[in-house]
């Protein structure tokens, strides 16, 4: 029978993990850390476990977990969520994407993307029926161009999807972008899918410019955010979704028959654990100290490295490199890098509806300095 | 913005928890044991927290782990599915039914189900774009009638849905029907999609019929199970889907950018686990106890009992049981039984897409023998 789906295929990071493991190679390539969440937040889960924390929980969230999440969010961008109403948690960013997405998305409705953009938005988009429409972001600083983003508006624009820290480039949105995006949507009823899951990795200064800090974009925003990337537990897949009441009621009419609900145990072991605020308010410095390791080293190669200002990733340009490696697309660049150098990366072009003929690849930097530096050892030698 | 599921509500689970709790009333409603999973159990999953399993496990699940799945079904049904390509572990069961559906049901198809059927097939379908076929069961057998069945067929029917043993109704399917089921489908192209959480609950020298058991249907079928269910620990949300490779290699397009990948460490330690199969082999011994009990006390009651052949579930009719409460529909039923006697259950008309004016309701008996006991005594004051 003819598949749903035929022109999909695995998606890269799969793909990219299986070959670095096939030739031993230091996987800088999917973003996950080499090294393990904190000893105190598996105590947490543990205890939870056997408390008995086994069971469905309610279909949104733990209580304590929404509660704490919604108690983070006032803090720190200044909106004040209910916990019973407008925060769901989710078995992962990625499935909060796209039950958001099958919520809101009526067949034939223009979903807005910013390329690159990541791998699952435009499956996403696909199984909701809606159409992608890609507007592209400046190829060397990453920025929303907000003329095009006007010019791709619709009466069928159903939501704009944005990102900041970017995957893959690093960028991050600036309070003045934010409020350009604010006021382009004025007067419209489009929706803002907001995938700030790289929230709590901003460096030099920046700020994350998360668009609950706005209350006219808050009010037609799903904010989703990740766990996993915020306590170096990228497997446990616990995220969450916040959104006013009416969007909230809406995705939870399509979360509650997807995955119903989240593991208990990590819910209320997470819950614990995020009383303390100072692992997510230390992350920045603890990323930028790697990120500048991981940068320095890097400057010593031929790579053309891209700014940094956010998340886990390093893009750098290999144009420059070597005549025979400029010859190379950038899957192609990744996968000699993987077989031959002994490190793993990620394409840019990946992140392209229609693929892109850039010299990019994507490195993250979630490593223990000695993976970053017998990644360096090996880069620098070519 | 016009809803995308305007006739959605809260699933009635969640209702009736809710209900419960609010009155202090036992809640044999929505399906989970009171007690808890094997200490041995917990102690695997925080075995493999503590080994470091806490990042991104393979998309497809945890090799062990799909090994360990793949084993257990060729022991019981015969079926030799590959790990590599032919197991998915998913979010739990109701996750992998609608990655099923999103993955294989073209807009417009039409997908059969039997009802009554579990309340999460209608949105599934709906969110898929199919359109549902509902074929009524035996109301008082709940068995399949295969010639409805056929002249439900048709060229736009994509898939069918089954279950066995049946919720809510702990109907068992036998070889025979099985077997119907197969004939029925020859010759077309139609999928089946069967839903087997309940496959290790099955009572009085009944034996489970996996539509794995015929290689002509497990050619065109996702077999879906829960080890929420068999292992007694329903809020860790993890199940698996197994089906033929090219079936397979469609479900996880949309698996990849659903939760891409499920709980790490909780995969690691139920595989570690399974190796023993002395749990879910003593399961349907240890469940028909507790039924027993609870039947007996029913007995003593009004109510006029429902064979339960599987599942966990006990129906009743409450029809003959006093005039003024055979006036209330089966909801209303429900919400005097949580409030005015303290005991919850679940009405049969939430499993009909249309309602249902039958006077049915449906208990779990997963609880504590004192628990049963507590919720037995107040029954008998009706
Ligand atoms: C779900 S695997 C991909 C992880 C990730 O966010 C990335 O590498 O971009
Ligand atoms: C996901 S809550 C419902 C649990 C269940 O399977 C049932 O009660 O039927």
């Amino acid at each position: 029978p003819p598949s749903r789906l035929p022109q999909l295929g695995v998606t890269v990071f799969s793909v990219m993990s299986a070959l670095a493991q096939q030739h031993q190679a230091v996987n800088l390539g999917q973003g996950f850390p080499d090294f393990d969440g904190d000893p105190a937040l598996l105590d947490a889960v543990d205890a939870a476990m056997r408390a008995g924390h086994n069971q469905y929980p309610p279909m949104p969230g733990v209580p304590a977990l929404r509660q704490a999440i919604a108690a983070k969010i006032e803090t720190l961008y200044g909106h004040a969520y209910h916990p019973d109403t407008e925060i769901t948690v989710t078995a992962g960013a990625t499935q909060g994407i796209l039950t958001a997405l099958l919520a809101v998305v009526h067949p034939g409705d223009e979903v807005i993307v910013l390329e690159p953009a990541y791998d699952s938005y435009a499956p996403n988009i696909a199984l909701a029926g809606g159409v992608r429409v890609p507007v592209p972001l400046d190829p060397q600083t990453f920025r929303p161009d907000f003329d095009r983003l006007r010019a791709a508006l619709t009466p069928r624009t159903r939501a704009i999807m944005i990102n900041s820290p970017h995957n893959p480039s690093g960028a991050v949105w600036s309070a003045d972008e934010l409020r350009q995006l604010a006021e382009l949507l004025d007067g419209t009823e489009v929706l803002v899918i907001s995938d700030e899951v790289y929230e709590h990795m901003v460096y030099d200064g920046h700020t994350h410019q998360s668009v609950s800090r706005l209350p006219e974009l808050a009010a037609r925003s799903f904010v989703v955010s990740s766990f996993g990337k915020t306590y170096h537990v990228t497997g446990w897949k616990i995220g969450y979704v916040a959104a006013p009441a009416p969007l909230t009621a809406e995705f939870r009419k399509v979360h509650q028959y997807n995955v119903f609900s989240v593991n208990s145990a990590m819910q209320h072991g997470i819950a614990a654990y995020m009383g303390d605020p100072a692992p997510y308010l230390g992350l920045s410095d603890f990323y930028q100290r790697k990120r500048d390791r991981f940068r320095a080293g890097l400057a010593e190669s031929g790579f053309v490295l891209r700014p940094c200002p956010g998340s886990y990733f390093q893009c750098v340009d290999y144009a420059g490199l070597r005549p025979d490696l400029a010859a190379l697309d950038d899957m192609a660049m990744c996968q000699w890098l993987t077989r031959e150098i002994g490190v793993a990366a990620i394409p840019l072009s990946a992140f392209y509806g229609g693929g892109s003929d850039a010299k990019l690849i994507r490195f993250c930097f979630a490593k223990k300095d000695e993976t970053l530096d017998l990644a360096l050892d090996r880069l620098k030698r070519i």
